[in-house]
């Protein structure tokens, strides 16, 4: 084991997140995050959904080498369900063609299991099959609490459009049982990753968001990519995709699995491709099964499956501006021609059924055809693909296999409402997953930012699950600093989803944040922030100064010209005036209604109770600048 | 003059921004710029709109200490109705109470016209009023050039939802003039501003930007404003907002109003708070109108007046979350409160409108109610401030003095489209000049992408002018690098909205850099981008050697396993087979259509046709990654 990379190589970053404390709630002991505000606030901490697992919580202890504690072991084996087999023996091509490259200091992960889990002969592991038995799992028990965030408190009227969703006050387990039971929500959750914590993709749920990762046959590397994994998660996001290709794309994906709480998703196609060399005509079904199984084994959630890329739909490809941008749906697309046949994940895909539910595996079903410019948008090539997915989708049910719908990709603002629409006709509710999309063409170094606008907006209405874009898309790989800068803003994206689907909790962070904005408390307006250490940063560059953090001014305007202060200041001037209604009246206006007048007075009254009660030159600075 | 500082230490950037090359168009010499592909693209030159001024045109000689040529003077003069006067002469007070601060190397602008022009008595210079009378000015004409780009091919279709615009598919001189006669597009353009080469915001034109500078007391001086204003429409800011305050604030004015080519925008409030010491209860009509009439002789193209904060709608802005956020608003809000008086700006509003038409200023009616925060979006304040301003836009309108409405702010998506429908209704559809809005408050530090997501659909309801945000907002003042990435963000999101408005030739960007996309033609993908350094930097990162940008493929895939090679390599398999539907047939497709079939036959006929012509092992590689 001397040649393994010592543990410092493999570093991530731990610690928790700056004025955030991890906390555990009831007997599940679900994970949660708390920002604390300053005292002066006289709030209590804000409860922040938390997808970073152990490595944000002192208390835990991290160890790459030995990978993450079981969290669901008892739960899966409590079941009753499943054997223990040997695992598929790692053969040299599953990391490439030409085995794997230790060159690198990739080795292979230290801690690798002998045995894996597989459901019992005839036995059926997917959440979906209990929910349909009625069965609440622990597993929809944990997705319950931990989408309740700040729920309780109800103090927020629903305020919304939520174009048809069924999203509830309270989020029961009994209603994450039914959610699942009816397809309209996933809980990826193989039993061979018990190291995940559970969470659900669905429209009646908080809008989720994917990071890629992933190395690929020119560029990157097994710590950098377990790297990447940890940071993801800590900024946000709620699954992560390894879309590795080129050589040690095994052993890289048991370093990710063995060390992430959230679920991995692959495409399985990329490594059955790396396995005949590259060759696309040379894949067959019996090396792509052996692929899932070797996946299914190490514990894969999700796989992205282009079941839905049929011969007779390639050719309505030929004239687009891009033709076929999905790398699967390539794939696929050029062995249906070579061969004359259609694609054989759409021929055996009762098969691969058989193979999801054995370990609770969720498809992914890819839209290999998907638009990859805005001139080849909502095209009939498009649109052939999503009703097969819908097919295939009755399929997986048939077989209660959990299912989930890749979507697009690059569509115009005006094009996307029908792409959510058909999608959720098309797979009967079936949880839509969507690249961005993007919503012009025209800015490459900026692809998040142009996504991302297409992302909130699909999010909306309807997606249940937002694969983020980072700004070296159509451009090169990420690095560590794109990962967050894509995490971040597809977080902004899903939130101002949340927010504008009327979920019952969303406000309550951007209206604490305001307050803190308000109020001048500059670290809670920091630590409120999705990006606390950006929000500083930026801060410092123009008044560094540990003082400028408590001032009530800000580096815009400065000391004497700040909107927020004048604000305060005539809040005050009219609360001591007691000026009330009248005042207004006398000014001479008409145009005003009784009832604005009403809750004018009441408003200077309560303001004069505040005064009352401080006793003080309450002095309401605030912090934040607008344009004029 | 020897202290003025060098011009050394005023730097500008200055030179063609890559890839293109400077155009002037018709007898007018309508500035624009056109973006050379390779010739292996076998395309012609793109034209694109160009605010950038002398700037990128390396024929220009230019001097910042001398300023740019007078492109409107000649038209001005030669419509008989300005007269020459002596300007206002410069108190020590216009640049703070303290006078100017000399300290830094600010010196007043070396070449400041010691005349100025305004209207003859009773003359009226409005572009209003000569559109009403049915004169078609120069700067009609050159607006109308400006916004044809790529129209004459009408290569595309219409395609898209205007929600009720009028956008015709051709620009002519007599549709600028209907438009501005009709107050549904303005055209900003000081007299005292000959510099500045005319473009028009409206709906029914394509979508503009506005990047705001300026110093603020405690930060930023002269020399780094004039850098930015070059910098900002360098990267397609169409108008720029000076929004000093502090010291300096005429010269630096002076400055960039001498060297700007776009309109320039201002909020007089400010200065004249500075001349009564930041105590807004001492500000008075008297010293407004002199300020008014101080920036107007400057050159100043449109005021910012908040004469919409009306007395009685100041307490119902109590009990928001965030008061009032708008400087302009608070200062005016105080004044009024302690005064107990309707405010000034609008009592006066006849006496503003005199002014605005001497000079030809257009108004933005500012709304210093708007809300500044999601908690306050949509509320009864700012709803009453917008059915004030539509007040006041019909009395400027009978003035024949151009105007447009400021909106907000932040408004989650589900509020968003609520605010056009009524600024059309309230204000007869004057155009709306919005801040985002930002569709959530929890992301300090990417609010300019927050906000681009509320803008990117504002702008596609109707919205004619977004004001940009950058990274820094509510955390400090934007430098250099701030104002790129918010001009191009904000580019990006007028784009969008473009596309969706379905603008004619809007496309015509997308889909040329989505061939060269899928060409694989790296250097053609850099240079139709909004942002070609960075896009090039980008995939330098990953892949910096020189070949790596004529290579058939990218860092994301390598060499084996890129999707859009592949897709390249079915179409060449498929022509080279001379398959047709009927292969499709044999494959046992019972569910495709004959429309479909017909299509795809032609589809794979033209490929075929296309293979011959180049008579070549044609490979059609392609960049840019998809995820999967």
């Amino acid at each position: 084991m001397a040649d393994i990379p010592a543990q410092t190589e493999l570093k991530v970053t731990t610690g928790p997140i700056r004025g955030s404390k991890k906390i555990h709630v009831g007997p599940l002991g679900v994970a949660m995050r708390e920002i604390h505000l300053e005292p002066s606030s006289g709030e209590p901490p804000l409860r922040v959904y938390d997808c970073s697992g152990p490595y944000t919580d002192p208390q835990a202890r991290i160890d790459i080498m030995a990978g993450l504690p079981e969290l669901r072991s008892a739960w899966i084996r409590a079941r009753g369900d499943v054997e223990e087999v040997a695992q598929r023996e790692v053969r040299p091509e599953d990391n490439g063609q030409l085995g794997p490259d230790r060159s690198g200091g990739v080795q292979p992960f230290p801690n690798v299991r002998k045995r894996v889990l597989r459901a019992k002969p005839g036995a059926n592991v997917s959440q979906m099959h209990y929910a349909r038995r009625g069965i609440i799992t622990p597993e929809m028990e944990y997705v319950a609490v931990r989408e309740n965030l700040g729920r309780e408190q109800m103090a927020h009227l629903r305020d919304g459009q939520d174009f048809g969703a069924s999203i509830p006050d309270y989020v029961t387990p009994e209603f994450v049982r039914d959610e699942v039971a009816r397809g309209r929500a996933i809980i990826p959750n193989n039993i061979n990753h018990p190291e995940s914590e559970p969470m659900a993709i669905g429209r009646n749920f908080l809008v989720k968001i994917n990071a890629n990762i992933g190395n690929s046959a020119v560029a990157s590397d097994v710590a950098a990519e377990v790297d990447k994994m940890v940071w993801s998660i800590r900024w946000g996001a709620d699954t992560v995709m390894d879309l590795s290709t080129g050589r040690n794309i095994h052993d890289t994906r048991e370093w990710i699995l063995r060390n992430s709480p959230v679920p991995i998703g692959t495409v399985p196609i990329y490594q059955a491709l790396e396995k005949v060399g590259g060759v696309a005509e040379e894949l067959s079904w019996e090396i792509y099964r052996d692929t899932l199984i070797e996946q299914a084994e190490q514990g894969v959630d999700y796989f992205t499956i282009h079941a839905g890329v049929r011969l007779p739909y390639i050719p309505m490809t030929a004239k687009r501006v891009t033709g076929i941008v999905s790398r699967g749906g390539s794939i696929m697309a050029k062995w249906c021609l070579s061969h004359h046949k259609e694609s054989f994940l759409y021929t055996r895909f009762e098969e691969i059924c058989e193979i999801m539910k054995a370990y609770d595996i969720a498809f992914s079903l890819g839209d290999g055809l998907r638009p990859g410019s805005i001139a080849d948008a909502n095209d009939e090539a498009q649109f052939s693909e999503l009703a097969t997915l819908g097919e295939l989708t009755q399929i997986a049910w048939k077989h209660d296999v959990q299912v989930m719908i890749e979507g697009p990709g690059h569509v115009p603002m005006h094009k996307i409402k029908a792409n959510m629409d058909k999608q959720l006709e098309a797979c009967g509710e079936a949880p839509f997953y969507t690249l961005g999309p993007l919503t012009t063409d025209i800015a490459p170094g900026y692809d998040h930012i142009t996504s991302a606008i297409g992302a909130a907006m699909i999010g909306w209405f309807g997606t249940a699950m937002l694969c983020y874009v980072t700004p070296k898309e159509h451009l090169g790989l990420p690095d560590r600093d794109d990962v967050k800068v894509g995490v971040v803003t597809y977080k902004l994206a899903a939130h101002a989803a949340d927010l504008a689907k009327g979920h019952p909790a969303a406000k309550l962070r951007d209206d604490a944040l305001s307050r803190a904005r308000f109020e001048f408390r500059w670290r809670d307006q920091f630590n409120l922030s999705l990006d606390p250490d950006t929000a500083e940063q930026y801060h410092d560059q123009t008044l560094p100064a540990e003082g400028a953090k408590t001032a009530h001014f800000c580096s815009m305007c400065g000391p004497k010209f700040c909107s927020m202060k004048i604000t305060a200041e005539v809040r005050e001037f009219a609360a001591k005036q007691n000026q009330s209604a009248e005042v207004f009246i006398a000014a001479g206006e008409a145009d005003l209604s009784a009832e604005a007048l009403a809750q004018a007075e009441e408003g200077m009254a309560a303001m004069s109770k505040v005064f009352k009660e401080t006793g003080s030159e309450l002095y309401m600075g605030a912090g934040g600048r607008e344009r004029d």
